[in-house]
């Protein structure tokens, strides 16, 4: 490889020859590229970008570099995945998971850790006591096999070039690129075996692409660089202009997920109940099980009713070590807390206009992650009593705050300040999925 | 220093607010910043551009990251300097600089090594046996004192950043970018202390900057940033169309250049002499010994004639250690070597067309370097003997090849292939000095 000429061409705007971008990850990974060659490859791919074809190969490649998982084994069910690129209250997948295993499908999920925007559905996990998320692969696939699926962490076998590359974008201010994010989602889902992937992206104030035609860019990316890779993939655009159903943290999302498990979804839970529907019917009608996606909105919908996705979800909870004990009364599993209320101070109609100032807060309280060594407090969160759009009158309860150190709670309202407003008018919000990529 | 954010600004395309690129520059040299996020950095300056305002500070950021010398002293002549980007054939460092100094002016010159189409002048020095071109500051000052110049090599000390700067430049493909070219530039030359510059900025096939428009925009940039440094600065763009003179080489260029001193510019030596005039002549003008160019050319051609420029060279040459005995008889440098004649294969008008391929051969036969460890062979060299626009018959000698070794010189007809065409009608070739930037 010759590399200066390789980054030569990126940076004059000229598009990769076959193999080259393969060759480059390859040597990547064998140490024969140094960190300020790949780096400043990095800065003129964030700035010329990719082609498709070129992110397909950087995708593959990236997927190859390390271990691959195989689910397919012969009259097994269909293998299936949901990925979101994270906002604020997004617990859909601890509820999604064991209703499409419910519905007899296979969902093997390796999730990630909260950082910045990216949600963190193995550090919710980690809130259910003994909950391991490190499994071997064959303690990996012994619980998929035995409860349908299992929610694990990635493992630092599972596309190592993505780690490399990862760790030299958040350095060097190149994680905002399309190319770049969709080949760091698609390596790790082709690494992991899944044939069917849904993909939730994420827009508005709350996201990290607030502009729903940058998230509309990134899903179409996500879908055809997937279908690339020979897995079939579809993607929905949803809404992140206000925080997702009712809670946001750690336990409480837990708890939330396994009330709307146990047929409690109500207030603004049911947003919770209603897109893990959409996501689960789209995967029902990719897999083929479902010939619609009303008859798989059916079928998931009496998983719930039924008490199925709950089994499932304890059954799973169990397989990975966690205790079930608080699964009965699901808000029995918030550790104590110090409670503070956000109230509104005056009448009209609430209006998220900059929920990302919600999210922002939620990390200070220690709910997220600002660095990647920061700690996280599984009983710092919030929940959230009024959407967009609600009618309120002065003094409810719109925030109910969970934390352990006043200190934390005045840096995490001060930061809240312009979060959300109180109009004088009604206002209409946004729909929960604002477009369907297929 | 908030590292990320510093590239995020660069990458987003915003201009740095003032004291960024001073903190960035200061903390590099400290070990403070990652190569990863230097280079990263480098890439979005290629690709996104330096206003004025932050190239200047870049510049003198760089700059203060050494030793810096001064030499102003009450009374004392002003100190001028001449920087070219580099050609084939260009030794008019080593005709200027003894003229100025028989002329008056104080012309301490740090020079570079031979890389790529960048000139060596240290390389050509040092093919007199014994000249050292690495002296202390106080052995420097007092050739200077003695001979009026001295031409030395840069020492690590002086701007550092540039050191650290250039090595990522050279190995990520963002060498060419006009700011960086400019702070490299400038930064030397201000840490050297120099008062008035006038820099040569080659253009043609033989050019690192082959596009005229590139490089009077290079020769721009450089004026106006030395100007917001302090120093008074003028550029010409000029003529690398073809080799500059007779000699291309080392202790050819040496011998060529000893020659014109002794007032044997003949032929395409002429060339060199007039370059050496229209330089030294702003210089004059510009550092106000003569009030205009007219007058500085008569002066300037004044120290050839009476052979004071050849005594300044003989002085500088002796005060710097370097053997004198062969300057009688300029060509005597010349080591033995085996000669290749180059001859016309038809009659008609030479036409230089892709000069860059001369050069390649050059640096093939060991005249010049592609890589920093590359060895030069001061034998190895040319002599042209026909220019653009030249009337030559068949069997005429276009070029005098001296070599030592027949594998390179087969290697370096190879790539002379296309240099130049013999064409059936007459053309008109460009100008010596094609812009004149004030």
């Amino acid at each position: 490889l010759d590399i200066v000429g390789f980054i030569h061409r990126k940076a004059d705007g000229r598009a990769h020859g076959p193999g080259e971008i393969a060759t480059f990850v390859a040597e990547l990974v064998r140490g024969g590229v140094a960190d300020y060659q790949a780096s400043a490859w990095l800065m003129a791919v964030k700035l010329n970008g990719l082609s498709e074809a070129e992110t397909v190969e950087l995708t593959r490649a990236m997927a190859a570099s390390g271990r691959r998982i195989n689910w397919k084994v012969r009259g097994a069910p269909p293998t299936v995945d949901k990925h979101s690129t994270g906002g604020e209250g997004d617990k859909v997948t601890l509820v999604l998971v064991p209703m499409l295993a419910a519905a007899g499908l296979r969902v093997p999920t390796i999730a990630g850790r909260a950082l910045g925007f990216t949600g963190g559905t193995i550090d919710k996990l980690e809130s259910i006591p003994g909950f391991r998320t490190a499994l071997s692969e064959p303690a990996f696939r012994r619980v998929v096999q035995m409860a349908g699926g299992a929610i694990v962490a990635q493992s630092a076998h599972v596309a190592p070039a993505d780690g490399i590359l990862y760790g030299l974008r958040d350095a060097t201010a190149t994680v905002e690129s399309i190319p770049l994010i969709t080949a760091s989602i698609v390596s790790k889902k082709a690494a992991e075996g899944v044939e069917h992937i849904v993909y939730d992206v994420k827009t508005g104030s709350g996201a990290f692409m607030p502009e729903p035609a940058q998230a509309e860019k990134l899903a179409r990316s996500l879908v055809s660089v997937s279908r690339g890779l020979g897995i079939d993939a579809r993607a929905l655009v949803t809404n992140m202009y206000e925080p997702l159903g009712f809670a946001a943290g750690n336990s409480v999302e837990v708890a939330e997920a396994a009330a709307i498990l146990r047929g409690e979804a109500e207030g603004r839970s049911g947003a919770v109940l209603d897109l893990s529907l959409e996501l689960g019917a789209e995967l029902m009608a990719m897999s083929g099980v479902e010939r619609n996606r009303a008859a798989a909105k059916r079928r998931l919908s009496e998983t719930v009713a039924s008490g199925r996705a709950f089994d499932q979800f304890e059954q799973m909870v169990k397989a990975q070590g966690g205790s079930t004990g608080w699964m009965k009364k699901p808000w029995s599993l918030l550790r104590p807390h110090r409670t503070h209320l956000v109230k509104a101070v005056r009448s009209g109609w609430l209006r998220w206009k900059a929920a990302w100032k919600f999210g922002e807060a939620l990390r200070l309280l220690g709910a997220g992650r600002a660095r990647r060594t920061d700690r996280i407090l599984p009983e710092a969160g919030a929940l959230v009593r009024a959407g967009d759009g609600d009618r309120v009158t002065k003094g409810d309860v719109l925030i109910e705050f969970h934390y352990g150190d006043s200190s934390r709670l005045r840096q995490a309202l001060d930061t809240l300040d312009g979060a959300f407003e109180i109009s004088s008018g009604p206002l209409k919000p946004k729909p929960l999925v604002l477009k369907r990529i297929r």
